[in-house]
């Protein structure tokens, strides 16, 4: 089912680029919980386009207005819905895309499979902006969390060959995430956010894109949450994760480079704190043995592959004449789609954890 | 829920590594699908343990028994049950380890989730031996799959620090995958099979263990299979390889690569056959657009950790006594468990595809 | 999880009586599909209050409106938004009514469920006007199954203590679905019609309420469509019909009335047609043996309650006193549910039947 | 899904009546429960055949083996797989019987469906002998339910024509459950019992059977269980009850008697305990309203058809000569199929509300 997320909290997405607006049904909220909306239309704001010239020039106020669930400021216990008016939609920036499929875009795949009946005005369905709704509802479930001793937070991890400085694998902190969003971009070191700007600005001005790893974690979860096999922390957020248009690739903990690890360096030691409690001294898992959380950080990283849309010219095909053509991409693109990308990561990991709590038992009523 | 995998293609794996035996339930297979057990049982060998000194030496004949939904060799529509007795249990050698929790198993996880009433003997359900089922029900997948014209090939991609030969992205073929299983480690390329033990045996002389890179493969899939956001290819597939134990990643084409590139090196481009098919020239998607198939061959990487169980002295804790501890891993294990999980890969990527066949309609009548 | 209904077809209810609007989402629409807007108004009108002494005085334009999936009249594919704004509410008919609760409403369960933070305004969520986005999502599922051969009418049955005419189980046919809607009622039989109406009115002008049944009809269903045990059609329909707020009991074919009976009477003998297919001489099972749809009419029957909103006065406790107290329900309300719950059967029915076709590759593309 | 039942505790029913043996798989249970297996094998017997000339002569032992999931006679939290070998099949009885469809039975449309491969000797898949791993999964969520202060009990209430002793909907207690086993016939009025089993023998001895209704109830609940619209208390027992072979009709409460009612005879009033507790004092609800329990006890019934295979002569047709036929069923029958449906009713309840009491955090930990 293709834009449903989650068992017992049921996010179903919906909404085209360029139709009336986009938003979110989330079934399966608890009720009596605050949602600040200050909190959430700053937290929006992380994602929303035009804040400088390293992201696209599109403006969209996002403006998430409540359909449902919501009364005085607290859910209902019924299903919540999000919804975003469309405002800012210049069709005329992709008349004529459909047919001179777009590489690296959902263009070829969603003709085939929609038959020629898709809305693929702005990439429709398969736009970015769909994870307005997504950081919507996952910056509601954040707030949750929150209450619930969890704090999730996300940064660009390396913006091509541009690599920043890791959280702290034992020690990553709500500050370290506060600290993420004083730099210009949202990176740790000040340094680095200096140099990946220096990275994307070369790749804009070259009409081309750049893409990066974010990097998420989460602190605060209780020990035993996930199960083995198919329903796995691993699995849930990796399925979710790969929902963000762009993203391919998951690893969790040292993940790709633990397979150039002996086991040896890779084991993460268990030992006993100095007030009696268990942790680790490496962390390594990524928090995660089993598909359980050990109560260490939950460390992610998502591989986020260049923007597709670029002004340099490409090779590709006309559907309609069954030939060969050439297509310059104009319009208002970002050249690195991870920038905006790092509060959907953190939208879609609260998400999936607040879904976890509800359904493992774990969520403790406010 | 924990160990059922898939939407209309239910596979429900039970059993624990030292009880009366593991299988699974396969319900939504459709009926008169030809099971040919020699072939299975060439399948799973290739998981079996005790082939080499580079595997475990303990033996588990792995025999499968159906204890429902075939007759006469073919499916009979109803829910398949494959059984696998255990017969090879060691128990001793697991002797006072779910006290003294090893490091990087889930030992403790477990022991806090299931509040010290899990089977934890030899890993109980968490343990390796949970993808035999897997295998005999992807196995059958893979047969089911090859006559819809869809071949599910994997191999070693790299063991520690020695990197094998890619498929070829483009042009990887069922030779290819005939070609892996010739070398006595399942890699491509000669060469690189002997590197490869070279290195999984120093681990293993040292007591240590070495992760893994595997590499799957899917060709001959219709264009069109998958849908964007939370349904994708991408997603189907990541959230059922988190399953493998010791899986910590899993991207796909470039996948973390790609956070490197450039859009302009990225993109595919699309290009017309000379018999009037659509085409791209590179494939760093991996096959998969906006979450769907773009007819060229699925690509996908999983990042395998170093087995988790290694001979030399770790530090830990004792459970029981609240304090710190030391601990030998003893009994038989495989020094690198990439190996004997590159059928498990495959296995998965054939019950997931054929799950995704029967969900949306491409999957053919026999 | 509440409000979602559907395997691969899945529809997510929202809103509430009193807030800004309720709706639905239809994630898995098949695309390519003709929406004729002038038709699912003239279906929504059926359910609409308003219409004449025998329902409630409330006046509901209903009007649909697309927020997402449909674009020049036909799906895309793309989660489908249908969006009905609330224009109507006189909160002012419902002061109070949260602390002294209603006999026979959701008021008490959903005050203890929700803690208080339900928007209980207009019985909320619980409200039977939610079941104006299912009749929307069913009138196209319906349209979507009349060009699959599959027509799905409904009809009253019986109210109070008048009878109806049955539908014929073997010969029931568009027909008769279209002379139902002739009569001032919703029934097969002119003089039935006459005399339930006069049985509402005599509840009406008491301040009472009166219970009704319900029969549903479906037609040109393929032989074999459902599964034993719990994903038959039986499951299915049952599960989705109680829903309907007020719905009781679901029975399929003779249902309760074969309880009665032995065996010789109640089994339907199979047939040779004369053009040589496979019918039966009768149709106690209501078109379904073994969960699997036979191919005759699939018959059903949904018990509808009386009308819990009366203006008789009742017995009833203060929450906040924790005290009995007194109750006479004012407002507008209908005497008889039943009534406007014809067309929600129908949409219920059709959405199941349109998901099943889906799920298990019956469903043939435009 | 055809054969898994459950959101978060999800039973996977498998076996064919002449196969190796019929078992299920339940994923999600709890660690920590203790399993009674003497009590569990007294639960199994009540479902047993051959218990008297009123049930079929058929001795089916129903030895459930545990696979997996229970050490030391507790759960251990992994998927727990119970099997029961299959000993006493007559193949002979039922030949012939695939092509010469019988009336009634799922012949013909498994015929279709599974295009001849369906393993239909005895039944198959569809054998109301799938009812006994049901009772097996069922008995021991019983358990866990009684430990959670939820007791689940059922009884005959009709055949054919005889009608017994409803229990009583305010004051149904554990004692009413055991004194129905006091009887020959599991229903509360030892007159009852004696006519219904003069009804039952007249059908017999007719070669003909007879049908009934089983009333269902549950008792404990806390108030707040269930949600409206798709996932409340009904459409979960509703969906779950018709998986039971025969099963033709569910309602709940007044049910569809309520249909014939005034609403100021159907409402429950509610009023306020002497120790200060909401009830009512009536229960024509059968303890639900807006799908979520109210305290009181949960009443149901369920319409059992009579059994199809009946010794006299039917008219069907043979489905390789495509021609009318003539069948008498022989071979060992239940006259009556209600009568050791009754615990497999309560089974059915004792999992479905298991299931609901873990999906919204009700269950607490042993």
């Amino acid at each position: 089912v293709g834009s449903v997320f989650g068992n017992i909290l049921r996010t179903s997405v919906f909404g085209e680029s360029h139709g009336p607006g986009i938003g979110a049904v989330i079934d399966g909220m608890p009720p009596g919980e605050a949602i600040n909306a200050d909190e959430l239309a700053l937290f929006m704001a992380r994602r929303a386009p035009g804040q400088s010239k390293l992201t696209t020039q599109r403006r969209e106020p996002d403006q998430v207005r409540f359909l449902s669930g919501v009364m005085d400021g607290r859910t209902t216990g019924a299903p919540l819905t999000v919804f975003i008016e469309n405002t800012n939609q210049h069709s005329g920036d992709y008349k004529g895309l459909t047919d001179t499929v777009r590489p690296s875009h959902a263009d070829y795949t969603a003709a085939v499979k929609y038959r020629g009946y898709a809305d693929m005005r702005g990439s429709g369905h398969f736009s970015g902006r769909l994870t307005a709704p997504l950081c919507a509802a996952g910056g509601m479930a954040r707030q949750i969390l929150r209450r619930q001793g969890i704090e999730v937070g996300a940064q660009l991890l390396s913006v091509g060959q541009v690599r920043g400085t890791s959280f702290d694998p034992l020690e990553v902190s709500a500050k370290d995430f506060a600290r993420v969003l004083e730099n210009p971009l949202p990176t740790l070191d000040p340094a680095a956010s200096a140099a990946m700007a220096e990275e994307i600005d070369a790749a804009r001005v070259s009409a081309d894109s750049v893409g990066g790893v974010i990097q998420g974690a989460a602190i605060g979860l209780p020990v035993g949450l996930g199960d083995p096999m198919a329903n796995g922390l691993e699995n849930r957020l990796a399925a979710a994760l790969f929902a963000i248009p762009g993203c391919k690739g998951v690893d969790f903990g040292s993940g790709f480079d633990a397979a150039a690890m002996r086991g040896s360096d890779h084991n993460d030691p268990f030992a006993m704190t100095v007030d009696g409690k268990v942790t680790c001294t490496s962390n390594h898992a990524g928090g995660i043995l089993g598909g359980i959380s050990t109560g260490l950080p939950i460390m992610l990283r998502c591989a986020m592959k260049p923007t597709a849309s670029i002004g340099i010219r490409q090779h590709t095909i006309s559907l309609k004449n069954h030939e060969n053509a050439v297509l310059s991409v104009v319009g208002r693109h970002d050249p690195c789609i991870a920038i905006r990308a790092v509060p959907v990561v953190e939208a879609v990991m609260a998400l999936t954890l607040l879904d976890l709590l509800l359904e493992e038992g774990y969520y403790e009523k406010p």
